[in-house]
């Protein structure tokens, strides 16, 4: 096979260890010279964002934080930002944290340190997204781009075991369709690889012991690089659908990748052995669908697009909206007839091996 | 195993293409908005040169390219970048080349595109390194690392067969090593096992059809990842070992590096399980020395230091001057005795397998 690609690496430093927030933060703001921090946290965040900013005296602690960063919110830290003479921001939270740093930075280009607490990804990716009446818009940037990601699994520990799964499946989904994408590279397939294996190691691990951070810690970093991939490689088959499925059907976000995944992949393996091969290696397993299916046995997966409101009187109108959007290079050729076949076995919970000879 | 580390990722971006040098460097000077180019590359590289640059008019051609960068070498060439008021370098050929171009960007800050011609890896990396009188400095600048690396694995294929083997085993050394280097992390070792893969597929099809570009591109794909991995994570026991026979002893560089790696890895193999089963999984063996030593066959790689004029007398001192630099980081412990034996067996060309158990 020819290598033909173009690949983009984004420049990060990334700091992993558990307990060590507080302490990895006093170095990076010592490093960067940083006298005015502001530390963006959600009051749900907020005493974890006190204890790890204890040491950096900051100039500014913004608890102001919505779900898909309104414009007015964004403007007001904007402002906040600039009134206080800012020079960085340390965003302690999930993807609406970040996302409000990232809308901030984008403005004033003032760097910014993420710690993320949840399996979000925002921290390392260049992409921003804002909403201005209910309408998103989103964009790439190098400025919005973390400097630094301080990881520290400590910090999830809140996060539920079912959350931590869900969340995690849906990394596990876009490790995944980072292999199929549209800009599917073999570095992206490298990192991607290693995502898939530290997550099948690192979900379980929460499940038997969801106060221990051995599992934590291998859930988070393979949450980081199924961050790497997918925004290096794009949204492939499984989140095209995925989108349709939770825009147009209003179905939850996590259990929805969450059943999907097992059958874009049945649908998809036998069309590209390279990736199956890898995807099978990194769980261990001789066939990528086994090693899947066996994890999300383990984790009592959602297993039926059903159980959360889609039902099969709906497959056609979601047929119209996806097929036009699924990726030419999608490596299986996807029409009316499969793609309905797809969407008829993830609504009933149907075996995904029915899709292998479709 | 906890997770515990600091990676820097260095943001880069990466054109692999065979034949599409020309192409690709003519979009990046648009994208870039350069103007001035000045284009170096040796008077051995000067024809490649000329082709790949014909489309972008550079207003400077440098070819006084020198081993090791001698900093009046440099100085001229600074010089001459500053007269011509150039705001991008471009450098086309190995490690010297890419080198002098670091050497100007080191002084003056400007932008490199660099199109290498080899496996040597500099294009990679943040280090720099010139000579003064014999005595070489090196050092690490973010100045220096190139914008963006155009690979064309057609600008490989004058590179011989034999000097291809040495020098894609020289990587394979650098991807082995930095599994237990200083700063050795899981980042850096997802990188590596896929440096491996790409190196073990890559070697052997270029032996078997040296003019065939599909063995030419994953080597040089390994190549580069190997470089990835190896700045990161820091030179460990095997490149300690080889920078002293190769500096105290003045054995030739690749071969040694060649000879030198079955017996380091057969050493700390067993003390490193995760390096070992990653190692063995790259090469699509159960064991990792079974897996390097099927290569070596394969492509006939050297087997003895004493073929390049190493003795057993010499091993005494040898040991002397490596003991004290081998990491403390090393997963197995290395005294004089161990050492000895590491190195003996190296120097006869024994089975690497008597220093599992040593």
């Amino acid at each position: 096979m020819t290598l033909d690609f173009e690949h983009v690496t984004l420049g990060q430093r990334v700091l992993f260890g558990s307990g060590k927030a507080a302490e990895h933060l006093a170095a990076e703001v010592l490093r960067l010279d940083a006298g005015r921090v502001m530390v963006i946290a959600s009051e749900f965040e907020s005493a974890i964002a006190d204890r790890i900013s204890a040491q950096i005296s900051p100039v500014l602690r913004w608890n102001e934080v919505v779900m898909h960063v309104p414009v007015e919110t964004a403007q007001k830290a904007r402002n906040a930002a600039t009134a206080n003479n800012i020079d960085l921001l340390v965003s302690v939270g999930g993807g609406s944290t970040t996302g409000l740093a990232k809308a901030v930075a984008l403005a004033t280009g003032i760097p910014i340190i993420a710690i993320p607490t949840t399996y979000a990804g925002s921290e390392a990716t260049n992409v921003w997204g804002m909403t201005d009446a209910a309408r998103k818009t989103t964009g790439v940037d190098e400025r919005v781009l973390p400097v630094t990601v301080i990881y520290d699994a400590a910090l999830t520990l809140s996060l539920p075991v079912d959350l931590s799964v869900a969340s995690g499946l849906n990394a596990m989904a876009h490790c995944i369709d980072s292999l199929w994408a549209p800009s599917a590279d073999p570095i992206n397939a490298a990192l991607a690889a290693e995502g898939i294996r530290a997550l099948s190691q690192g979900l379980p691990a929460i499940k038997i012991d969801p106060n221990g951070l051995a599992g934590r810690e291998r859930a988070l970093y393979g949450a980081y690089l199924s961050a790497v991939a997918f925004a290096s490689a794009g949204s492939g088959m499984h989140h095209k659908i995925c989108h349709v499925l939770g825009g147009t059907f209003n179905l939850p976000h996590a259990q929805t990748h969450a059943t999907v995944l097992p059958y874009v992949l049945a649908f998809n393996a036998p069309a590209a052995p390279e990736a199956s091969s890898r995807i099978a290696a990194a769980f261990g397993t001789v066939d990528p669908n086994e090693g899947l299916q066996k994890l999300r046995g383990v984790l009592g997966a959602p297993r039926a697009l059903e159980d959360y409101g889609f039902t099969v009187h709906s497959i056609r109108e979601a047929v119209e909206v996806v097929l036009p959007q699924i990726p030419a290079t999608n490596p299986r050729r996807v029409d009316r007839e499969s793609l309905t076949a797809v969407l008829a076995a993830a609504t009933t919970g149907e075996d995904p091996k029915i899709l292998i000879d479709l």
